[in-house]
């Protein structure tokens, strides 16, 4: 094998690392790019490179953005009192598709699972307490996946939370059995959002 | 929208462009890729420029390499007299992954076909004909996908080569190894039961 060959399944092993992508289909994907390599590989590379070096987690809420704290988290208008937790930054990514809340966003970073040994101190769930009393938030907005472990956390945090003198809301029934919020349509977390329901 | 949100934006939309992708699985791939920023997307995003620098079609066969002619191209090894005609980059990967053929190949980089206006001089067919007789061929064999287009430029390629003194043959068609009958389509099963061979 030579550096060129080694060069190019360097790069399909990489691809193929990526979730949806196989072997089989890295390859076809390098290929593509190999023929567009004016046009597509080299902005690609550029446009990589450049999120790779910029991109963070943001200190407050765990949205990924430039700064250490997310636009969401600076932006006045979204001060609502209101905090929606979601499992995961495409969740978060999925309710801003919707349109449909304003306020600002906290991300677990997963779900509670005893099988994976994930606690409530792998979660975040600790800061998302003390960010309900720093910032005077009225009510907590559980968008959690319709899974037995979203269900399972979106419960531990609802007790957590019991006292704290804030309304702990889950989505509305809408949002279909082993449903992932990533996969519905935005017109679907819009409803489930307006019918939200006391936990 | 921010430059945060806008370089990250404009990611999604260059990995949605690669085959085997679309919108929804080019932003879950870019979710995994920002987690993942330090081990996946930094390396990938240098190999990715590195190759887009680097990588070149051999002037000769039309394979991927560094060079101006390929690495097959170059190996005296494989001056066999044999040429295996390939539609694609791809088929001609999928050749050597089967270890079976020693000689040289020629991508004519797509098929003939009316309507989209590909003709012969659009498929480096006139550079085939003239490696064939600058090369010693003594064998032309015509791997093309058992498609429409590709059995038509095979036999417009056979006809060329008809009184060049070369063999031209192409892939026997049957039943796949590891194939079963009740799953073939009945195009396979004729082409099969006519090659029939004595056991």
């Amino acid at each position: 094998m030579t550096d060129a060959t080694r060069d190019i399944e360097a790069l399909i092993d990489l691809m193929a690392r990526l979730p949806g992508l196989g072997p089989r289909s890295a390859r076809r994907a390098v290929l593509h790019l190999i023929k567009k390599r004016g046009q597509l590989m080299a902005p690609l590379a550029r446009a990589m490179a450049e999120v790779a070096t910029t991109a963070r987690e943001c200190a407050n809420c765990g949205n990924f953005g430039i700064a250490d704290i997310c636009d969401i988290c600076r932006d006045p208008r979204r001060a609502t009192g209101e905090i929606c937790v979601v499992e995961d930054v495409a969740d978060l990514w999925a309710m801003e598709r919707g349109h449909a809340f304003k306020g600002r966003y906290h991300v677990l970073g997963g779900t509670l699972s005893a099988l994976d040994a994930i606690g409530p101190d792998e979660l975040r769930i600790p800061h998302l307490l003390s960010r309900v009393k720093s910032e005077g938030i009225s009510e907590v907005i559980l968008a959690l996946n319709a899974t037995v472990d979203g269900q399972t956390t979106a419960h531990y945090i609802a007790d957590r939370l019991d006292g704290a003198g804030v309304t702990v809301t889950s989505l509305a029934q809408g949002v279909p059995i082993g449903g992932e919020l990533d996969y519905l349509d935005d017109g679907t977390i819009s409803a489930a959002l307006r019918a939200r329901r006391s936990v």
